[in-house]
């Protein structure tokens, strides 16, 4: 019975054509030949993730969007800007599969011992093309969720858990002891804030906002920046001498604010010093930029020193550079935390079709605070 | 005889005020205590680096300089823009020596076995305070030169030979294997071109004129790219792809081209690629700024993917991580080489008073291509 239904699966794609057009459609994916090592899981819940909406979306203007179709096979269209399509140009004509992660219940698998056991078992899995009805991956990649947590509870198990504790691991390894993040009020932002309480890691959260601020601190965030406040950069300095941190991530990428950061770290470490520094502070000051809500160019001044960098930070390189081993414990640790620490919070439900509801793209791709979708592609 | 001399010996020194004020003038050291490992060295030349320029003029805006004292004991002062007062915090209302290297004779040494045998030798030292008649070191400090090379010719053992093959060496330990280089025909750059020709080492030069082309390419520079040519981000494109560079070193610092250069460096980097990377490509593109010809902030569009940093680069600190050892065997290089790939050459020799006069520092102080002057302190 599960192999008729998975003849006729539907799979969320997205299609940038050389015309300029990007379109969004549900397309009925053949049941998959399963290898020896490979899985299929019903997938009952996934995500939207900003790191989801830049593949979903491509460079298009979604203010140009129009919905046709049918109710049960709607398709979006959208105009990219021409000057933005040279950044398209890798991705042009192909069909794409969207959807980072996902949780269900694996249907059928391939002959290996370690597939069939997974037979009945709801998993996890950071597979890609996630948003479809079924989805077959290596056995290797799913993770056995225990008993208790649902699909739901268990569908952002990888990118915002194995991101916040990538952040602290990479603070670690690189030698800093605290740590500044943007955009803090997120979603990632909050469950970074319960996992450095609970590591008693320093944290400086960056928001926008008081009612953002006011988030944070019902929370248990000591350290709390509003960017909109006119004291903002005092606070920030402030808070950076208290924390002594000298790393942060950055989701926002344009603008000042990566810049203004170093500057206020350089600030922090310079009040410690004895005597003049001509080329700066010593000590190495970093900021990634892990994400791109604002689009537009970093702009810095460099007047902190020799001793900084800003670079992009990618969960998957980071977790193939920190090795399988090192990978495997952080998700343990996902796993056991899974319902306090890396717990997320969905504002709304929505099967195939209704994500590709213009009125659903007005809101979850306003990448706003707080506003989370889960697709239950089979609801 | 020489302790008298001592007793006298004037040294070029940096202030800024609290008022706002530069003011560089000639002070009378005291004769220094040795101590058993020092040794004191008659310094016969000093180049003027434009690492140099960042501490002897502060943040002071040059064309309001004024001269004042006497001809031989010159006084220069300019204003310090009240915007930039802030930079210069941390030297406010100290006399700083300035000089960061040189080479001459030692005629006084400590007692112990180590100072005792330089007595006599010409050598050079990346000493601080090089804008002097006298200046006490640490015999360790001192690398001996071999008969042969004056004191003019190992006054520039360390700045730009040990930067250029700095670059090298980092880009060997960071895992790439050719290099890009902004303002190319610069003294550095051209020793820069010589080193990667004879280590065969693909070189990207970028220069912006026609005219600074030419003469990299008379030394038998293969790549060199013009950023005022139309043609500019086609040529540096095929230039990256038929080098391989990943990394670059930019003295420039302000601007877009940071980001230009990386840019291109994706573009070579994907036409490789066989699919689509959501991502962009996963090689690490990064440019080390090591100097700032331009001022003004770095640009960064960030349209290449996620795996890219820009950061400051500065040669002490990399000395100091590669260890003893290491950088020991650059300095041996560079005595070997001194008359051939690290060769510099000036285009004037001054006296510590010339050096003061404004007509003098309108000149040097331009940080142009091609001008290059030695200071001779006891001239």
């Amino acid at each position: 019975m599960e192999s008729k239904q998975t003849d006729m699966a539907l799979q969320l794609r997205s299609l940038v054509k050389s015309s300029g057009e990007l379109e969004l459609s549900l397309g009925s994916t053949p049941a998959p030949e399963l290898g020896p090592d490979d899985v299929l899981i019903r997938v009952d819940a996934a995500p939207i993730n900003p790191s989801d909406l830049g593949l979903l979306f491509g460079a298009a203007d979604m203010s140009t969007a129009r919905q046709s179709g049918t109710a049960e096979r709607p398709v979006v269209t959208a105009s990219v800007p021409a000057g933005l399509m040279k950044a398209m140009a890798a991705r042009l004509d192909q069909s794409l599969p969207v959807g980072n992660e996902g949780a269900g219940v694996v249907v059928a698998a391939g002959t290996s011992a370690a597939a069939q056991a997974l037979l009945g078992k709801t998993v996890a899995t950071l597979g890609g093309g996630m948003y479809a009805q079924y989805r077959s991956v290596k056995a290797a990649q799913c993770l056995v969720l225990p008993p208790g947590p649902t699909a739901a509870e268990g569908a952002s198990c990888f990118v915002n858990p194995l991101t916040a504790l990538g952040m602290v691991e990479t603070m670690r390894r690189e030698g800093h002891s605290a740590l500044v993040h943007t955009a803090a009020a997120s979603n990632l932002g909050q469950m970074l804030n319960r996992l450095c309480i609970e590591d008693r890691i320093g944290l400086v959260n960056i928001v926008r906002s008081a009612q953002q601020e006011q988030i944070l601190r019902e929370q248990g965030a000591k350290k709390v920046c509003n960017s909109s406040a006119p004291t903002f950069m005092k606070d920030l300095t402030e808070a950076i001498v208290a924390t002594g941190a000298t790393l942060a991530f950055d989701a926002i990428g344009g603008g000042t604010l990566a810049g203004q950061i170093l500057g206020c770290m350089e600030i922090a470490l310079l009040r410690s010093a004895n005597e003049y520094q001509r080329y700066g502070s010593t000590t190495h000051k970093q900021v990634y930029v892990y994400g791109a809500l604002d689009t537009g160019p970093t702009v810095l001044k460099r007047n902190y020193g020799a001793a900084w960098g800003v670079g992009g930070w990618l969960l998957p390189p980071f977790l193939q550079k920190i090795g399988a081993d090192a990978a495997q414990k952080l998700r343990a640790r996902v796993v056991a935390e899974l319902k306090t620490t890396f717990a997320s919070r969905y504002t709304k439900v929505v099967s195939l079709a209704e994500a590709l509801q213009l009125q659903e793209i007005a809101v979850y791709g306003r990448r706003t605070t707080g506003e989370k979708y889960l697709i239950n592609p089979n609801k």
